[in-house]
């Protein structure tokens, strides 16, 4: 087991990484504090892993909400039925919350836990690759609006976050693709060595390795967790994290956040951030083909879904959360491993990217 | 006008305290950063004052929310719709929120405000006795949920706090005598010689002395500033604030936030707190006779209502905040102007103070 640290002073926390962590019961007692504790998880994850999660906690009596699967249902309603449980098991302040699950679960968990009673504990318990790399460590919280991806939410950091790497094992190749997405990005925006290392690995990863599932889920934490302790509220280069996530997040909020997986859309959104860079001459055009290939190696798709219109795509991508004072700012490519947070980029040429995604 | 301050490091912020504020430009656009400005009111306010605050704020053209007028409205639904409202306008992380009104609306609008995109900025704009004494002071942002008021909200310090005394003017004296509850509730905690004065000074007080209005709003203001100052979060002596609340609270959940203002809860719950108190032999007999003659004499309530069972609100009174792992802890007066915090009590002599409060 590797052990790395999010540092952030008195809200600093230890991110586990290693195999067989769920059945770690020393693991979860070292950050619980009083007797009152919740599992959250959904109906995929649970018939694979609550009981395993359970038994750890025994002497707890742990009660379980068990929830819908899928980004649909990460809202504002939602939520509040995580509140209505704990407020019918007549949950405390001291109490605290498990996020068993992926990128939703732990959204969706660790905003309630930052809303109930004006804040409680909770532990992530990530069983996705996207959440094990990227959404399980750093403290964003929060729910979708119909008009607007994690437009309601929180900077919630949590006790800890223990990843347990054999649950890949039981995730289907398409989260596992998704999830790669986000390790590339920790690549593309500030580690052109681990890009490199990806593309000469990418086929040990797709046929999990296991050295090789590690390597790239502690690397990526390590990039994360990096970026977090130095910028926790995001008023600088945490932003650089959003490669790619504007142009995401319209075609998420577009769908309905149904039919494309988060991962799927931040990789078509990678690949338009470095195809507007390099229509500016920012990115080499050679550089923009070897993300396109690694993404497509990655079997994640490189082309807008067919019912979203440029123009829709563009009056969506004007309320993200990097638009100040009505002005969107991108976060773009200055080469390979170097991001950038800009609005100085030329509108025309954005309209011409997002007309060449179309399918 | 007089300048508090709310000492919280690089979230400390003003309370201004005086006549005719709300149409002082200046002080808004000290605070105000970007030109995207929502007012949020409710229809008892606005056709008093929005365009008062309106005409202040012309060249940011602000968008105005209006709520429905009362703590049943203090919802996550209607949250939501405040979040509705700022996704439509397209407002980003820069903008700001007014909250123009009572407790409620300041609740309300400071919980849209910490949550709109993981935080946004807001200012206080208190228009009743008791947001200007204690809610608008000290970043409690809350909604209330069928099973327990204030139980999903958040930590969020307002930008600054802008008291206008003359709003006063026009507060019907329920609410005036509603506010004067948490008035005599810093006497109670930490202020005898306060206290003293207010036992004094009460006739003024509801003939509405502009001096002694003035007086007793800087003096809460100073109370509550020191004591958010030195514990914000509530770890420790914050929790003396609370002093009457957890009475209160049930009783407001117990008649479904209708019926009785917070205040007069308050006010019954205070004199509950203080005949527990001398139950135990903790407060003399005759402090207790003190606080109920200032009580009735502000025309506040001192028996239960009478739709509420004892055994009921003890149901509803387990599930406070300041119950720890499944206890409960109370707010009780050790002598007049020293609140202590406990869990020392006995439940037979809490259940005789139920039983004697039913009317």
């Amino acid at each position: 087991m590797n052990v790395l640290n999010v540092d952030l002073g008195t809200r600093s926390y230890p991110i586990y990484i290693g195999y067989d962590l769920l059945q770690d019961a020393g693991l979860y007692k070292r950050h619980i504090i009083s007797k009152q504790v919740m599992v959250v998880t959904n109906t995929t994850v649970a018939p694979l892993y609550l009981d395993r999660v359970r038994r750890q906690l025994d002497e707890f009596h742990p009660v379980t909400c068990v929830l819908p699967d899928g980004e649909q249902y990460k809202t504002l309603e939602v939520m509040n039925e995580i509140i209505t449980r704990l407020l019918q098991a007549r949950f405390s302040r001291t109490c605290c919350l498990l996020a068993l699950g992926g990128g939703v679960i732990g959204d969706i968990t660790g905003f309630a836990a930052a809303c109930y009673q004006r804040g409680v504990g909770y532990i992530q318990l990530p069983t996705t690759l996207l959440s094990q790399v990227d959404s399980a460590v750093g403290g964003k919280t929060a729910v979708n609006h119909p008009l607007g991806k994690n437009m309601i939410g929180a900077f919630h950091q949590p006790l800890a976050v223990i990843s347990d790497i054999s649950v890949l094992d039981t995730l289907n190749d398409r989260e596992l693709h998704a999830g790669l997405a986000e390790v590339i990005k920790y690549g593309l925006i500030r580690d052109h060595e681990f890009f490199n290392w990806l593309e000469i690995n990418i086929t040990h990863f797709l046929a999990r390795k296991r050295d090789v599932l590690m390597h790239a889920v502690e690397h990526s934490c390590r990039n994360k967790a990096e970026v977090v302790s130095s910028d926790e509220k995001e008023s600088g280069i945490r932003a650089l994290l959003n490669l790619g996530h504007t142009f995401a997040h319209a075609i998420e909020t577009g769908l309905g956040y149904q039919g494309w997986l988060h991962g799927e859309a931040v990789a078509t959104g990678m690949l338009m951030a470095a195809d507007l860079s390099s229509r500016h001459g920012w990115l080499a055009a050679a550089d923009t083909d070897r993300i396109r290939k690694v993404l497509v190696e990655s079997q994640l798709p490189v082309r807008l879904p067919s019912s979203l219109a440029s123009k829709q795509l563009l009056e969506l991508m004007s309320v993200d959360k990097k638009a100040r004072d009505g002005i969107l700012h991108l976060v773009l490519l200055n080469g390979i491993g170097n991001a950038i947070v800009t609005n100085e980029y030329d509108p025309g040429l954005l309209l011409q990217t997002l007309d060449s995604f179309q399918p």
